[in-house]
């Protein structure tokens, strides 16, 4: 018996991994995200104990996971995104490895760059960008965001969850000395069928991005222009594409 | 007809996305890394056109990709980890562009976390980490790292390729003002069968790393120190292990 905990991809099905795909065949019970797709859940044997995350909060959560594990149910836990990227699956898994419960870790897509590559934009490229910094545009972590070191960051800045506090991280960002001309997208539900994205000066982006719905993420940085370019030229290469 | 730019994940063949490996047994050619697995290789149909990359450079690279293409044949282009985290992806993709090319991105997943991951690191973890920042620890981007700006980020960060470097790295880190005692691991060929990796305070991690082979990860960070606990706890809790 093993909890596994398992990434489910940043949205699409399709970009679970083959293992996390087969240990959902083979479980006994399902934990699942908000955010899981419903496809990977429908994956699961027609006996399995389905619990969605919903309403259970995370000491809760970690209780269930171990609870489980003693019970001797072969449990996945299934995370959008990677367990180990902003996933709380740190916490999942000390839970475990204080209880005596056998645990493993089988990664996922991360948001981090699936969601840019569903806009076009590669979030490193040769002679643009060959940094990345990530963090979390909300305090659930309980840290303020360093706004001076992230305003004087090369490359690509990427800020998850970052919608609701959108126009104050932009702010912030330009407050701090990063150029208010700075290319930026935002990127909503990225890899799905009803995703959008929005790009334009970082000074503007969070006016661009009105409407636009959660989960999203904002991408700071050069990067955005390669991807702008990308995504118009690929989609008009397209197998039936209307010639331009 | 596509190309299509596959993430072939870290390293372990299970960690490919279900869409990567469907595209595998239907495709019609298939151009892989050196680094990826030859079990993912080994799903191609039996009479699809296989070629490797390796000895092939970039700018002759992305000619064959054109010329595939306008063959008229569906091409995955198999990469190692995610084509647009330090992959050249997008140079492909706009080459593709340029040339009026069909080209689908199926994102991977990448070293990022899931190489520290195997050694039991989470990259973020509430109360010790909310931000990690990549970078590429060898110069094929044509860009010094910025060490004042790297010694002083919060959080993790993660040096992609720095086995070759790794002793010049941390010194630079520790000149430019980081601690020589924060906690920092190299994880080597994460994923696979042979991993391998040591963790130690910084200023004795390439003493220690010795004897280590590529590809490797270096990681600094507190979450270092999660992850000693995390791997030990976990291996000891595996079934079947010996109680200690």
């Amino acid at each position: 018996m093993t909890v596994w905990l398992v990434g489910a991809g940043p949205g699409d099905p399709g970009l679970i991994t083959a293992r996390g795909l087969d240990l959902i065949r083979s479980c006994e019970a399902l934990v699942y995200d908000v955010l899981v797709a419903p496809e990977l859940v429908a994956e699961a044997p027609d006996d399995a104990l389905l619990i969605s995350r919903e309403d259970i909060g995370q000491a809760e959560l970690n209780e269930l996971l171990v609870d489980l594990g003693r019970r001797g149910l072969e449990t996945v836990r299934l995370k959008g995104g990677d367990p180990f990227v902003f996933g709380r699956g740190g916490e999942e898994a000390l839970a475990l490895a204080a209880a005596g419960i056998a645990c493993e870790v089988v990664p996922g897509v991360s948001a981090i760059s699936a969601v840019p590559a569903s806009a076009g934009i590669p979030v490193t490229h040769r002679g643009v960008s060959a940094q990345v910094t990530l963090v979390s545009g909300h305090s659930a972590y309980g840290d303020d965001l360093d706004y001076a070191h992230l305003a004087a960051t090369s490359g690509t800045l990427v800020v998850f969850m970052g919608l609701a506090h959108l126009s104050g991280i932009a702010a912030r960002l330009i407050e701090h000395g990063r150029s208010p001309d700075t290319p930026a997208a935002v990127v909503s539900r990225g890899t799905l069928p009803d995703g959008r994205s929005v790009s334009g000066a970082l000074h503007e982006v969070a006016a661009l991005a009105e409407g636009l719905e959660s989960p999203a993420l904002l991408v700071v940085g050069d990067v955005v222009a390669v991807g702008d370019y990308l995504a118009s030229a690929l989609v008009s290469n397209r197998a039936g594409a209307v010639a331009s």
